[in-house]
């Protein structure tokens, strides 16, 4: 893909972690650095926090630096790729409108480049992952909200002004519980795991009979999508009962994903994925029954191969792709 | 596009009717023929009805007829573009694998294209109405049922097996009314013609204080989206609180592929679209209140501009599009 000594720093910018790391072409990872995202001190600190990652991701590659020839961003939220902003991200607060690539590309002395997080990690799962050679396929993440990315023809659909791809934030159930985002039913606020711990809370004020409670040291407020699944794994037929509950949900909006784009793949990756089977079988039951048959049977479910490595893996390839575009003759190229 | 003085034979097969033209690269139609589809007779009979229609259509158009270079056929229901079929069709009982554009080929000794109605009317606007020079676009038709094309980077999305573009056939309201493709609550079993008329049938069945019935010569059975749009304009209030609620239906989905497409039109035509700003504006507002600020802000909904002829002209252009790209070198090119 690109020069074959070239480098990219990769930055994948979470609402509660930030990861880092230099990256080579082959999507090998030359240092990894992990920190937490200091969401609560808004963009100066985290932006502060991301430099300082950056600073560490690069000297634990022991490379010099000039060979690192650009950076590439992944953030949370809707950005607008072409203009290098962060719009808005429900998991940042006080980020708005935040001409996030400039500043990095300011402070790093680096041709920067951003990219949605979703998009990112599809990328990375298209250069690096489960979807390499796939021409076709969406890369959704279920954790704590529902993300992904869209890949035809090869190529991430960025839409008309690079906002395409908020698939969490489709209504599947339209007088459903409110979301995040101001609209009501979305697949996100069904299907993610802050949905699955939301209805956990609830049905253990109302007194079911759970075990749920012991793995979140006896404080409801503490209930996680992850107790959920631990009271599960035990064979809690409660938490049991609210996977399956989640499951058809997610179900619901893959078998839509089905079809509008007929897609070759779609790649599972974030958190709830860990589930496996107790989540994703009966899921995939729901788009069986769903989705136009012909539709289904042409669609394979795969796992992400990157596990949490994706987004930063993307937002290099993102990087690497942009570059090897402008070497090519510009944007139109 | 195409050869200056290459012309197309246009074919619309839908369920009610059967409409066929010779085109010209202009998107002039040298001729037209509309006849009824006998769709009780299955396949053979339908065929049979094509073929005379498009005898007719070069006749009428007084031209020699190996100045047709090519046929291009919109079709309702899952097809294969690839390989010419069509697989199903909800509005053509018997229909099933049917490889019409061979058929069609062979009987009309002309090189033929097979294409999806839907994505067909989206090409039509695209090259000769609302879309002209719009390259990210979704069409979206209210009619009988839902349907569309999506258009990115000035292509038609075909997803891996020319089955994408079921926008109809998402799930808005998961609980939602059974649809005639087997899923509940999709967007069409919702907000379609079919739906409007369905549940006027209902309001009326429970007492409501109406007019709607007078506009069906009194009888249930017979009431249709028209005659509710008619009571609706004489000032009715049952029949414009069912209009809007239709329009709210179609709203939640519109807004649907605004957060997934960030397009920069959506283009809408059909039959129910001829309500217009009684049927559109309290959508678009439901559009404005549900999806993203910022992706809806940038989307311009426009009303498509070939009426009855976006599918047969699409279905045209569709089959220059598919010639040129021969000439240029396969389909690769």
């Amino acid at each position: 893909m690109p020069n074959k000594d070239a480098l990219i720093l990769g930055i994948d910018l979470g609402g509660t972690k930030i990861l880092t790391s230099v990256i080579n072409p082959k999507g090998e990872m030359l240092s990894r650095d992990h920190s937490v995202t200091p969401a609560a001190e808004g963009p100066e600190g985290v932006i502060r926090a991301i430099l300082a990652s950056a600073g560490r991701a690069l000297e634990g590659a022991s490379i010099a630096t000039d060979r690192v020839s650009a950076v590439g961003v992944g953030a949370p939220g809707l950005t607008d790729t072409q203009a290098g902003i962060l719009f808005i991200s429900p998991n940042l607060p006080g980020w708005e409108n935040v001409p996030l690539r400039d500043i990095i590309q300011e402070r790093l002395k680096k041709k920067a480049f951003l990219i949605n997080d979703g998009n990112a990690a599809a990328l990375g799962e298209h250069y690096f992952g489960a979807a390499k050679g796939v021409t076709h396929f969406i890369y959704v993440t279920i954790s704590t909200g529902i993300g992904g990315g869209i890949v035809i023809d090869g190529k991430i659909l960025n839409g008309s002004k690079g906002m395409a791809g908020e698939i969490g934030h489709m209504t599947i159930s339209e007088e459903g519980p409110t979301c995040q985002c101001g609209n009501r039913g979305c697949w996100e606020a069904l299907a993610s795991g802050t949905a699955l711990a939301k209805v956990a809370r609830k049905r253990i004020e109302t007194g079911a009979d759970t075990t749920i409670l012991g793995f979140a040291d006896g404080k409801i407020e503490n209930v996680t999508a992850q107790n959920v699944q631990s009271a599960a794994e035990k064979g809690d037929p409660v938490a049991n009962d609210l996977i399956l509950q989640t499951a058809y949900y997610f179900g619901v909006g893959l078998a839509n994903l089905v079809n509008i784009f007929n897609p070759e793949m779609i790649v599972i990756g974030g958190g709830l994925s860990n589930m496996g089977d107790r989540l994703l079988k009966p899921a995939y039951e729901v788009v069986e029954k769903r989705a136009f048959n012909r539709a289904y049977r042409t669609v394979r479910f795969v796992r992400a191969a990157l596990g949490r490595n994706s987004g930063v893996l993307g937002a290099a390839a993102f990087a690497f792709e942009e570059m090897k575009r402008e070497r090519d003759g510009g944007p139109g190229a």
